[in-house]
């Protein structure tokens, strides 16, 4: 193997599958990295070319030899392992919210903490390589998207750079996830019996994803209505977005201005105009998978926009920003 | 018992429900009624105080003396049977989509089929007890409502009544249904393979639900947008609906339109203000829950509304129509 | 009403179960007793007539007039609570393990605590009605079976009792239960995602419910084999039976040793030979269904029996026993 | 690519895993063959490497270079094509019970028609690999296993061998599957809503696949008894098996000997001794986890065996059989 990725908060969903990719990644071998706040709770992982195990700690970075660092951690332990893993001298791909937003005041106002590592919020490069590849290449800290923004952004940013849309209509995003996204400790929102048969929605009009969709969208605060629902499956996300774009003559019309933009990427997969994506097309894939419909007697449309929650929505993206970070081919391990 | 009624389609999914609701219910007991286009699969019934079963025919209604006849069947064999046990004297609960809308041409349109008894259009009342108890109670037709409009209507028309809701952006109506909704016919849309883990959209922008929702919700085409969605889970609607109402002070102004609007109203339950239903909260009710969000800064609202699909949204409504068209208390078997 | 009765832990699952079936009795209705380890976990209970609170002490019994309490707790605050309840004057029906042994020594063995109550056990009755009517009728305290013990005894006591199985062969219980059986607490191994899309077997051939079924169904401890399983749905249980009985002509034979045993069993549901119960046939009632299937060339046979984990196999066995111990119509409330 | 192998039935779900799993092989190509029966259901298959498709033909044998086909089809279409297939010059996986059984009359009495090959029955192999592997790598035709049967010979076979257990007492195997395991046709029993929240036996003690067991456990028919049940979930199969062994002093006895029947088996995992598998554990792997437990006070064991239905139980064990057919890796493409 060429190079050594350490991973801290293997034994969560998303650290689990950034072992499972990159045990079958051909040039970056995993490393897990024992944190003081990770106890409880056996590994998912089995089966696998059992992977090396070290503690979390910055001397660990030159003794294995890691790269980077994957923090599949909350966002205070990201706030404080950042920097370390980074004066170590490994690059740091973070999964947490820590690093996504431009200043401490944003960060405090959404997240209802005081940011502690507020020196790298300018540095931190946004991983959403569709949209910042040409950041993500140099950087030592990507902050990796939220997974509902991701499915958000790819779907919602070619409609307000063309110019078609009503913004003062403003654009709904009714976004649905499976229960992954909440992470592995157990609570009661959670457990099996709350969840099966049911469906509910949360952080209506106030999920904290809100501003990383207004930051790369392009639209602003009283342009956009969010709300978070919680569906009875493990993995997957898919976000019905309405608009209001006056004039076109087709679906055909707005299909064209995805393929213009997403000509070339490798993990965006349009659908023919009238067809839309479900989530089993998307599971344990890193593509996000994008359908749009469009009345023209009304003006009204609708985009569909489907990924997995764990590969494009967290680990499979946080490779792929890896790959970038290291030269490497984007699509290595995750095609 | 006072009176007996006949269900056509008992074998399905919403017919299976009307037996059970009855044969709780003190004054009225179901009698199975056999029909030719009924054949294979099992009734999900059991362990009933077994009812009388009989064959499908306007005889039928004088022999057994049925005082109602519910069609739990598609449009077509509902548009056949309805006019037939009209003059055989029973009254009529029709739960297909059959006489819902007000001229043939509107049904056409959005049926894909010829009227075939348009002269019962003008004389069917729609079931909608909020809204049209006092046409319900002297009809012998009642259409009772799809399981959609029913969510939607409950929920938007008390917003366009009081002249809150900013009509030009338009209301979004993002709505997801379990699988019974689809019918018990196997289909490999509705195979269990196919549905676990998933979720789809269908129908979206032209659900033949819509021209229900703008007959009585007062909305005209151009200000509404709806898309259906499958659920993996068995029973339940929740429909999430987005509007702009700029001016407002905060979310108590909208509650208390609708807490004037549905006060004594025995089926509707309104959530305190930031918070919503979920399924679970009307699963095997005839409750239709509601609860609404508001954010003041930038005019957005969003209205939670639930129902059980296959009682409000079906079944449920349906006794509780039959209960208004024979004199007996509204909410006879029902709580 | 005329009775009421106190539920301590009623925001478990088989405790919002005996307040949703209390609800619905036209002669005892339910007092929430608040307990000191019951907090967290919002209620389950929704839309019933307001049931009362109070707190859970001694002096509850005689200041609201409780005639009998019911305890949905952990085996130590059953052991606890039993002996105050009874002393305040209230007969007392236990869901926990607390007192369906014998001895405390046994129970030592099973529960791996000492017991603390262990004057009570002579005295409590068993609380399967089908075997021990007259002992539950005149009892202050009943302890309510264990869910899958209700099942295996209801199945296996027949073919025992009328000695037709090789007990040297040995019987198999293969039981499958809903994750609710595991109840309401958060933990890892009842989260949704480790549960869906998944089966597991634990406790194998050392659950404490197999001292219940020795106990009751007169096998020998070598005589019988047990597996717990959990299926990812939320209530039900099945077991699948499999013993030796050589000799006979065919599953008729023994359809009608139970059905001689079980004829005027209002809660015992016996199905024609060759066709066997499913979960859904049971869910929501308190009924046990049993079906047997048996192959004369080898002498082998299979029983299945399915209860609802929460009723049958908890809160409606509880009320049942309810009924008889205060001389009530046994199926009151339950049918 | 090396080679290129056809498959037939890949609208199903073992054809669609077959075409998943080729489509990563390094030296197999899939070529899709559209047979007549075939119509209706769109493929599952989306975002592969764009695979060929050619008409189900002998001739595309020859034009194409097929130098294997896979049967992913029902048995009556396999008696059908493999004759002509071969015939054609390319091998031939089945993955129906066509060539299963030894001989027409005993393939006659399971699966109710007569065989219309039987000439191939002397010739096919049966495809496990862990037992016939020498058979397998000169075959023509292979006759790849059930699922059930894989999950139960694997576990059963090396006590029988072994000589430890109690035959006289039977052995009994409660297995589970998931609904991949009843094909992709439509039918009522496999619907959403029948399956949800539902669990039923079905076949109890007359499966077609018993036969398959003891041919290849070494079980006589007397001593076996088996029954299948439907699990609420897509792919998976548990199978839960019991048996006597008397005088055995733990379960590490019984652990050695399935450590020497497996040791090397690429494809075989063994658990410790008192710790079993899930269905997650082997969920889309070409796995077998064996887990054993033992209680030496009364000589009963349980041995749990856990499969992927649609991997080892068909498509994966087919890839296996053709790897050692075209002398490749036996684990190309596999793990």
């Amino acid at each position: 193997m060429a190079y050594l990725a350490g991973i801290v908060g293997y034994r969560g969903y998303s650290g689990a599958e950034l072992v499972r990719i990159l045990d079958r990644h051909s040039q970056v071998a995993p490393v897990l990295l024992e944190h003081r706040d990770d106890a409880g709770g056996q590994s998912r992982i089995r089966g696998l070319r059992s992977p090396r195990v070290a503690p979390c700690t910055t001397e660990t970075v030159g003794s294995e030899g890691l790269a980077v660092v994957f923090l599949a951690t909350p966002a205070d332990v990201s706030m404080e392992l950042a920097p370390a893993m980074l004066s170590a001298g490994a690059k740091v791909v973070d999964l947490s919210g820590a690093f996504r937003l431009r200043t401490p005041e944003r960060y405090a106002a959404w997240y209802k903490e005081a940011h502690t590592a507020p020196a790298l919020l300018a540095e931190a490069a946004y991983g959403l390589p569709e949209y910042c590849r040409e950041r993500i290449r140099p950087a030592r800290l990507v902050a990796n998207p939220g997974c509902y923004p991701t499915a958000a952004n790819l779907a919602i940013r070619p409609l307000v750079e063309a110019g078609v849309v009503d913004r003062g209509a403003g654009i709904v995003c009714d976004a649905k996830s499976g229960v992954s996204g909440a992470g592995r400790k157990p609570t009661l929102k959670t457990s099996f019996c709350e969840v099966t048969e049911n469906f509910s929605a949360y952080s209506i009009l106030q999920h904290r994803h809100v501003p990383e969709v207004l930051l790369t969208s392009g639209l602003a605060e009283g342009e956009f209505s969010f709300t978070a629902q919680l569906l009875p499956l493990d993995r997957g996300i898919l976000e019905t977005i309405y608009f209001r774009a006056p004039g076109l003559a087709s679906a055909e019309d707005i299909f064209a201005i995805y393929e213009k933009r997403y000509s070339g990427e490798p993990f965006v997969r349009l659908y023919q105009p009238g067809s839309v994506p479900d989530l089993r097309a998307v599971a344990r894939t890193n593509f996000c998978d994008i359908g749009v419909t469009y009345d023209p007697a009304t003006g009204r449309g609708v985009v569909v926009s489907a990924i997995d929650n764990l590969v494009k929505g967290a680990a499979g993206q946080a490779v792929q920003n890896m790959n970038l970070m290291l030269g490497l081919r984007e699509t290595e391990g995750l095609l």
